[in-house]
């Protein structure tokens, strides 16, 4: 349905990861190889966190983003240790900002690939889960805000695989309840300013192809003469809906079914499974 | 909030009743004279009928009406027999197509001037009396949207009057038990391409201003040099916010608390009251 | 750089041509076949002449004609007998809606498929030579525009296939003189409201694609089940950059350097030369 | 015709200017006071300098400035001590973001309020004047883009003032020629990153509103307990089509027919005089 990139680790400047590289983000825009769909111009969104984190800024518009120059100039300006990038594929949900990704609620910021499967006859039930007090927060009309909220509802601030883990069982309980078979897909990243999660699952154990690059230490090893991730911290890491380019060793498959937390020392992905609610 | 024309008769040019008279809709979109605000820029959208009524074609965007050039090139070149023009001061609720009026369901096409008071508090109450398959078709994030699914809800495709006063009872009495003393500000516009119904109504009968123009014969014996509605039928009839221009005898206020319809033979307001639900 | 499509003959609603086609213009917006770039996602436009010639109705705007919704709303409410309807790729130049096609001068619709090459070199020299009444009309920023206005320039009006002619001839003089071997590629469509002309030309000989529906007899003879065209005039004509579906006997490619009038009795393409200014 | 503001100082994060003050640029692009129009909302644009000068960022779009929430994001996140911003009401110039300002050069940014009379008859021969190399760069239809080439094209890189001026006297010897009896109206901001100017002038010596604001000591001495400015050196200056605010001893009104230069140890505004070329 869409692409994304999630970054976290040394501070750069956007446009270094968002367009240069090969098949950049923007590239993907307009010719993804792994998605769905190749073109991805129904809008898209940046959200970054500043070098105090604090609430991140987020960027949406609903145009394509390959050809928006504002986009552009800020990816060139700014600088982040933290950062979401998006570009979306409708699938006949409205274009409009609010269906744009990533999503923010106070310092957390949410993207999502994939679909819940017929969810227009699952919203009512699954809308109705939200915290009333989140209720008026929707703006949009897609399932990654809702899917959102619900995360946010399940304590989102105090457990994020466990509220993720939550959020997906209740979908797949409404839907197989409305009779679909196969009711999650979904690669997510979330963040709150200092640290990411990223998750990669589906009902039927078939996700949306997702990336992690390697440390930066093994990519010198293997590229002494690269520019790409030149002068960052090991630790920093890139996840991606589909590799920047081509080069062996930089990009690794998410393992299906896991998730993985991108901080100081972090090392491996862990399985993930939908908790019954 | 907003402003409104509702035009029912003799099929006109569009452009002859939004961009020609003196104090025009366009016009008010940039200085309106007796609106809460003065400029309505965030967005603006028409709707008409064709001569064989069917589904009405609904045209929205998010920018201002009075630099629209598509909207002018529409407005030019589209006759109607029945079209809804409305243009859009948001209160904070997202700038977006779907958040601009007037929203269609089926035949029906429905627009609003005003608001619920504190509609976040009681917007997922209003919500889930909808009903559940309608649910899905909603794509904004609009009180005005809300109050049209409730319409449909309660029987619009019956009894018009009927319907609108049942939601109104709805919004009343979901604010009251909230402790919003005078939850509903409307004047609405609706129509199913034969007819055309308006309403002003508000909890504390201090409604927005909402204008019906006089019969044409009496406004041609008025004002007998008058290109304004000259060669439309009798019944030919404007509804709007506020009126097009200063010519005594043109323009009628419609008496609080009351609702007509404009149709052949029709002659006057009744008295509206919502209906508890 | 962008997909076209021209109709002239009996009136029909646009969607039936624009959205209904296997493989529709708006299609081609995600994935032509044929095109330069397989998207062409940056703009587009609509224009028409409604039952009374006159000034045509000219709808421009800057996202991608696949996910517009007034553009499906307009399709599918309006009738023409003479229309144009167009797709922009940019390749860099600003996406804005001067710069979408079709033009517009009086009664004449000019839009465009190729370039000038190099024409950032050559466009202070090109704008020179538009007539200085004409030359406050410059809205945008595209080689289209100022290919229009140096056509209304040299006679359009009074000679179509001349002034185009005049128009390509200075065109390859100014690319020629500043060192460009292959100044022009086009393919054009240019009406007054009452007939439509077509062009396809370009200096190397290899021009853009562009093909031309057969005559409306012969293909009902090919498919007598056919809806598509059903009930329309046999001088009805679409000339579009590439074709619409997979039908044998359909479609027919436009001679290499060549123009035709789309008009009662027409039946065959003339050759085009440009011609020294 | 527009309302702007620049900046020059200690860096400050753009919304405590841009949104904070009582009588904002955003509030000014709704409610005006000194403005010709009192709304201004068909477009806007912000420029900043980042802490090591080089290329500014320019972000513009066509919407409103009040309604938009990239604009306050970025407002809201991004720090600069060198900034423009700019809300703009055109007078028929098509609404699209190359008609937006600032413009931008190089290192070099530029802003204008006002405009050339007749600009559509003087356009031609302003643009021929513009130089050659420079010619392509035109994106607009403004007469402020004009001016800005022109200013290049007359040195701005070696002498700001007496760049201004010869576009200045070029305007108004191609306006006299022409017949118009005065032919300019500007206010100007111009910036390169480490120094600002700014210009009021116009031809008929009736110039539109320009304030600058006092030494920051000195409004501290008039308003102790005033967060405005807190902090700041000495030298900051805010130079506003109109003041943010009615504190007494905050704003000055700028000379007719002046330049000032806003730089360390400044001091005073100078004598503007066209310059004939």
């Amino acid at each position: 349905m869409c692409r994304w990139l999630a970054y976290a680790g040394t501070s750069v400047v956007l446009s270094d990861l968002l367009y240069k590289p090969e098949h950049s983000l923007i590239d993907q825009s307009l010719h993804s190889r792994m998605g769905v769909e190749t073109t991805n111009g129904d809008g898209f969104g940046i959200g970054w966190y500043g070098s105090d984190a604090g609430t991140p800024a987020i960027i949406r518009d609903t145009g394509p983003a390959w050809n928006n120059r504002n986009l552009r100039e800020i990816a060139g300006h700014v600088r982040s240790p933290l950062f979401f990038a998006h570009v979306r594929a409708s699938t006949g949900t409205a274009v409009q900002q609010t269906n744009c990704h990533p999503f923010r609620h106070g310092r957390w910021m949410w993207m999502h690939n994939g679909a819940i499967a017929e969810f227009h006859r699952l919203r009512r039930d699954l809308s109705l889960a939200i915290d009333p007090v989140l209720f008026p927060s929707l703006e949009g009309s897609t399932d990654s805000e809702v899917m959102f909220y619900l995360a946010v509802t399940f304590g989102l601030d105090q457990d994020v695989p466990g509220a993720v883990a939550r959020m997906a069982g209740l979908v797949e309980r409404v839907g197989r309840d409305e009779g679909v078979e196969y009711p999650l897909q979904m690669t997510i990243a979330v963040a709150d300013g200092e640290r990411m999660w990223t998750f990669r699952y589906s009902s039927r154990h078939a996700s949306r192809s997702l990336f992690c690059s390697s440390r930066a230490d093994a990519i010198r090893a293997l590229h002494p003469d690269l520019d790409f991730l030149r002068g960052v911290s090991e630790d920093t890491r890139l996840v991606v809906s589909e590799p920047l380019g081509d080069l062996p060793g930089v990009w690794n498959e998410v393992p299906e079914s896991s998730y993985g937390v991108v901080q100081p020392g972090w090392d491996e992905f862990r399985p993930f499974k939908p908790e019954p609610v």
